[in-house]
């Protein structure tokens, strides 16, 4: 295992607006000078954005369950159809700060199935999550070596609350070419000590570093994290989806 | 609010193996070139080391909870009975992993009271968390500035696991010089849309951030993070504990 040294963090500049069909991959090809190794964090936003996951809630047809949780929660009922929609089931439901707990499609535990409906410049609608992450950080990764041919890896992030601490911190939801967990059971230290840490969500903590260098009142949804080199693929590898404790093992649903 | 830019990040090389009573400050001061808004994560172990925070397992009498928790878990009962020590409550018992999920006397929740008897120099010894990790961050920063005069901030950090999520990931468990939490509710975008971004755990990134140019298999328990000057503060501020959920709000107790 190689040492770890220097990273950096900076942000990719010029992107536009997204809207859908843009081709993310490669105009941060096209607008920071990538290397080898390098690591692209994207938010989710402008992710969903390209994959046309906006919903105008005009055409959103509320059941019953929406409607009931709706009143409760004090939210648009079209809204909760979404976020019902894109759950697998409701995990926990906060009345008092208008938000469910779900479990999404995809296995993630979150706020709301993370559909935003916030910051958009439509207004009247509504954003999904990718319908794959991995398949968008995939997607991206190739976007991105068609375009100028280095070999990167990409992680889609999202800011996602947490039980028991205040505040949302930015995850990865979607990654290719990096391992979302690194183990380290088993391994010893320099004095043949055998290593407490376990198993680190590498890809995780690479999307919150990259949030730190983001602008959050402009344009910058894609940030690039250079010096994690020794920790990129060549395959896309397992993606985010290895990185979510199934429900059978997790004491908190 | 000033934007954000490019953040480096780089371990502190140098610091020997640590024992009671080492000024963590004035050998980070010493070991690297600090300049005004740096801050620096020093990861809990070595914090708690300097802070005399290792008991000899000997000395521990196992009372009768400690005793039948440790023989369903698999465990130690004179650990069992330090993590009992350590908490204000079991939350859940992961009989499978041999892990019990506590609330710590500072109101943490994590694993085994974040007690740990792995990868220490002594054998038949454990690690306890440091008594106040908001304190400790303010000692060091005190010792930082008395050492070069420079103003930093100053992050504990310990790996946790998390809810919902496979692995560990580095967060802050005490802080001084830097807000835990960045509030971003109810402000614009460029556009003068109002930004979804709500309460970000900033000390919490910032310890993930860290994380990744750490050397697990080499002593880098502290790591530095250049370009956040914006968010240092002249105050000690709030600390981390400030960014624990209230056990009575929160839905996974």
């Amino acid at each position: 295992m190689t040492g770890r040294g220097e990273i950096h963090v900076f942000p990719v500049p010029g992107l536009p607006e997204v809207t859908e069909g843009f081709d993310l991959g490669g105009a941060v090809a096209a607008n920071v000078d990538l290397q080898a190794g390098d690591v692209v964090a994207i938010s989710q936003k402008v992710v969903s954005k390209s994959e046309g996951r906006l919903v105008r809630l005009a055409t959103v047809e509320p059941g019953a369950r929406a409607s009931g949780l709706a009143e409760r929660l004090g939210k648009d009922p079209r809204l909760v159809e979404l976020i019902l929609g894109e759950s697998r089931s409701v995990i926990r439901e906060d009345s008092d700060r208008g938000i469910l707990i779900t479990e999404t499609v995809h296995g993630l535990v979150c706020a709301n199935s993370g559909v935003d409906s916030s910051n958009l410049p439509e207004t009247d609608a509504a954003l999904l999550l990718p319908e794959d992450p991995d398949e968008s950080a995939r997607r991206i990764r190739r976007q991105i070596a068609s375009s100028c041919g280095v070999r990167t890896a990409v992680i889609v992030s999202d800011s996602l609350g947490r039980a028991w601490r205040l505040g949302q911190a930015e995850v990865a939801i979607g990654c290719a070419g990096i391992a979302p967990l690194e183990d380290w059971r088993g391994r010893t230290d320099s004095s043949g000590r055998e290593l407490s840490a376990t198993v680190i969500a590498t890809a995780d903590q690479v999307a919150a570093a990259a949030d730190l260098a983001r602008n959050k009142t402009s344009r910058t949804p894609a940030v690039l994290i250079r010096g994690l080199a020794h920790r990129v693929t060549e395959g896309h590898g397992p993606g985010c989806a290895s990185q979510l404790r199934p429900a059978a093992e997790d004491l908190f649903r």
